[in-house]
């Protein structure tokens, strides 16, 4: 008999930090968490103003008496209650300077986690919460939600089967326009805080955007890098952190990549793009058309592969990840709430007392955190130094 | 304060009658109804088979007490129900020839009511139920999903606004390959009972998706139709309905239309489009890439209109339809639950005692799904007889 | 020794009638006729006006004393010189309803001719036409330019090898925006002839374009018609023929086509499209976008050709219609100069007194241009009639 | 009257230098330089083999007596023709080492230049070849022929309009797949001088295509270089120079620039994109759909600006880059036709003793082929010492 969640038999519970009115991302989570009827929201502290994060939980039909006021007290009272309806798992939806203490606070309580990118304000952060995470062996997301789409996911499986051959080129691009102004400078919510050094971290383009492509192309090609060459611009006067930036990347195996973003291109929604180029084969994906995947033979046509869970080319993971027939487009919310069926997965074993994979997980986790925080500190370190080459091996990164 | 279905500050209770295992559309409707978390699957008739309705439940969360053997069970078991564990609205996810019977009792019994398409199984049964819709007052919505895109109806809104000056043709297209081989011959689901005239009704293709096509040229248009010249082709040898088909439209404003529906063309997945060309402006949109909406007019560049609900282009219906910001894609769900969504406000007005808008509604209603069925019926029947021209004016069609 | 013409050793002389000042067509004739090498524009009857055919004639770098006043004296003169100065053939680019004089008169004389479709006023003309050139063996080819892409002709073959199997649906669209306006009534030049009856002909978009689309659908599939359903329309108010067309074609295998042209759909430029279906694959192409073939079967990945000579996929055909390797853009000068490279090979075999097929040809011909006024005259027949089925059989058509 | 070349009134002679059997851009720019008619191939030394010179002539339609064993008995014989009859200008399609001593003799003969990129095998010859032409004053035309197409001179007009702020980003890539396997070792005659140092030049991937691709952004943009850090890579085993590049480029208005080049991406054909963002606007164009570029601005649709000559947006020199109305797409020899009709434009100049400009010209002269070089000398430079800065400004440079 096919149940919720399985042999667990239940909805799995989720409380929300962050996310309060005005919030992009708190919004995206609470309806990707859900999506597939295996969690209910039923907790929250969504707002660091307890007036506000008493006055959000009605839009996200929390009941009162779970709108806490505070993370602290989000965790103390759900601690206190009954395993029975105790939450399971509590996402982290608040600026990144709020990421770490939350995360703490909950790894500690023993609270699985998804947590949103990047995962830390900085690296010391990272890696402490990394060793607290393996002592108290929760399940840890990183919500790099475009490692969900079912393309891209088919194509870390090619690489991962050999389809492609060995990689040796790796371009990733992500372009956006909306902060060719000066939007924080009139308050606009979602500008002012990623722009701020004092919430954002060390980067402002690169780490809300560099990093994700950054991760993407490791994701598809598990590629382990070793050096980085960074150059940084802020091209928008008065700007306290990067909006523009460009690294090049050499990897362990000789491969070259480049990740360049962009916020201040004129008209460019959130246009992340990939190439991985192969011995023997090249792919091409874009987020904005993400039920296609171009791949490339000499000697062949060039071939679309799109979201077919039929198609002779679809590969298990990709398949999985997949909730309508070809042709019926799936999209953001989709991939978003991959990530969280992975994690569900991981935590179901947990929660049953059963071993299961902490690193090279379906979803991103812990370590990938780890990595994308070094990636923005040498990126940085880097274009201070006017794009020497850093090194980029931790001793976190998977392939 | 932002509550959930605001002043009801209640989630809706839904029903969903069909959808047992091998369903596909049983599962969107699950998915898509929940999607805003203004409502929650809370009771079922699966299955026509009695131990599949129950088996089937789980797999939706639905308790065991409330997963029905029978659509007559559950419609009678939840009258039983006090009116504040009640549901308030039954989706409807059966096979077609299944509709009319589900949605009768579920109308008489003063339940709102979702309905898939084709409304029902011949024009006299759908003529019935508008009648009993009419008596009952109940809300009553036909899932023409692909009006629900929010570009779809922004094209809406532009021609009511006068952008595109008078509309003079309209060029919709549907066209699928999954039916090139005679799948019900192997048994295959869905192809089986859309291919067979007892459950289907008097068109395959025609009725399956044919009907969609001409519902979006009218919801966009609003032209009111004159006159249908029918061709149906059956393309694989032994099929009991059409597979293939075309038909011309003369609209009343002396506008020419034509509708072009496929389940025989090789990889074509689910690809809907249409092109709608005024005296001001010209629009072309395309079902598989749902973000964006050609815009052309002489002596300008091409125009992309993305789905950004703050571009300035953006219209109010369209900007309500909208869950996430530019560049981060919605795709079919999205614009399933946008069908939900503005039922959804109907039926809230509805149990709060007020007065609500029944024919010029947002979402499709019980008229346009009489007009479908008026269409599939002359379409046939001009199909018959060459494609001689036929009426296709109907009391129910509205602009 | 490769050498220019191979065998014959020299260029081929070409006169031009039309083309002086204003003129669109004749300058893409005397470019496209030139564009290999094989031939040199030597003379000319540019217009009907004597002062502007003689004043046109430096543009062409055509030397005055074979600037010609007239057809006629063209003819004459280039009769009376010798064999080794005298001109192998003649373009046609007049308006229509000059076509049949000029080339009456070129073929009687024994030139070869190149007209431009539709290549009479009427049917009568045409079947005339045919007549004289079976009478006088001279090359006659008509510049159903599309067929020249390379990548259209890759279509035929594909079909001719059988790779698409049977073909069933052909769906041929055509679609301008030119002429949403009255630009006649402005005396534009292209426009006032195009809608004018005496020089047009009996249709107007349907002549100018409708056939361009038709004659494409044949030439790939090799479909021969059966009957039409033809409706026209008159857009815009004061226009004295058709800007609005669409037909339905039942082959003779019942195959079922669809042909749609518009002069009158804002912002659409040359918008050339067709998609044919068969039982085995399907294909789409754009003309403006001619470099790439989209070919489609069940179970595949969606495989866009491009126009690559050495690509396993290429046929014969259309690789000796390439002059680049892969990647460099070839486009509509190339296209229509491969309808001459063809009349040129068999122009050549003529003058070497050697045989040549006359119906069967790779570029359209006289038998092509006969079925071609015959589809003007059986759709303004039948749109007359509102759409009433009549007779496209007609004995020139080839497969 | 309209003659051919106006005043000149009469074709210009052309010399074509390479070319035989078996070349590529030999054919391309036979083709180009006589499109419109302006000019006439009266002369060649077409390989260095002398048999082959000879053999190859009948197929350029070259007279025997005119076909030249060398390009010294070349230059010889035709200074020795009158001044009716001598060409006035060759055009040089060789291998890259040949390029300098062919041209030098040329210059200082006081013929006319057309010379294929890179223009020198090194900066020094290319400086060398500079003073000869100042001191020579002949018309020198380098071939970076995707500055003919008119959407990128639309986009120059653009930003020399201020229409997109100032500029401060170009990403500019060029990607091919055909190098992936070592063709050179079967001794493809494309791929065999291309990956040797001796014949090819400092670079190989980075000397081909990467100056391509750089010269797209320089001539686009107009910006002044500052300096260059470059990385480039042989990924096929065995070859003798870089198959893939990368290079970041700092401009002295603090801009920001990349370069990507690739000749070992499966599949890619020849994929020159770029995209160059300013404060007011950003533009994107690829090479293999040349007829169109996307203009964007925030608080806009995406723009589509077409090849359209009669389009408000279109400005003058991309109006008079086209031959045919918009929708008619032109491709690759159009563009570089384009080249060639800017130089002969100063040709005339220079015949009927008029001055003309030899710096900012419209087509790439000697100062560009300069820069060329230094770019491909600096970048070669940086890679050796692992992208370290290098500077990047020459005298040569113009905006």
């Amino acid at each position: 008999m096919d149940t919720t969640n399985g042999s667990l038999n239940r909805k799995l519970r989720m409380a929300l930090v962050g996310g309060g009115s005005g919030s992009f991302i708190g919004r995206v989570h609470a309806t990707a968490a859900v999506l597939d009827n295996r969690a209910a929201l039923v907790a929250g502290a969504l707002s660091s103003d307890p007036v506000r994060a008493k006055s959000s939980a009605a839009g996200y039909d929390i009941p009162l008496d779970r709108a806490y006021a505070s993370y602290q007290e989000l965790i103390e009272s759900e601690l206190a209650k009954p395993a029975t309806e105790r939450i399971d798992f509590l996402t982290i939806a608040t600026p990144n300077h709020m990421h770490f203490p939350v995360a703490k606070a909950a790894v500690e309580a023993g609270f699985n986690v998804v947590c949103d990118k990047p995962m830390t304000f900085d690296l010391a952060q990272a890696e402490e919460l990394q060793k607290l995470v393996e002592k108290s062996g929760v399940v840890f997301a990183v919500t790099h939600n475009y490692t969900g789409y079912p393309l891209v996911r088919l194509a870390r499986e090619m690489v991962q089967n050999g389809e492609l051959g060995e990689i040796q080129c790796i371009r990733s691009n992500y372009i956006q326009g909306w902060l060719r102004t000066r939007l924080e400078a009139s308050d606009q919510k979602q500008a002012a805080w990623r722009t701020d050094p004092t919430r954002s971290g060390a980067a402002g383009c690169f780490g809300d955007i560099g990093t994700h492509a950054y991760n993407l192309g490791r994701y598809i090609s598990g590629l382990l890098p070793k050096q980085i060459s960074c150059h940084l611009r802020t091209f928008e006067t008065g700007r306290a952190l990067d909006d523009y930036g460009h690294a090049v990347i050499q990897f362990e195996n000789g491969a070259l990549g480049t990740v360049t973003a962009s916020q201040v291109t004129h008209g460019r929604e959130n246009d992340v793009t990939i190439e991985v180029d192969g011995t023997k084969g090249a792919i091409q994906w874009r987020q904005e058309n993400p039920n296609e995947l171009i791949v490339r033979r000499n000697g062949s046509a060039h071939q679309i592969y799109t979201r077919d869970p039929n198609a002779p080319y679809f590969l298990p993971l990709a398949k999985s990840s997949c909730r309508l027939p070809s042709g019926h487009p799936e999209a953001f919310f989709e991939a978003f709430a991959n990530i969280y069926r992975a994690a569900f997965d991981a935590m179901i074993l947990r929660i049953e007392g059963k071993s299961f994979e902490t690193k090279n997980t379906i979803y991103p986790n812990v370590y990938d955190g780890v990595e994308g925080m070094y990636f923005i500190q040498q990126s940085v370190a880097s274009s201070r130094e006017n794009g020497a080459w850093l090194p980029l091996q931790h001793q976190a990164a998977r392939k």
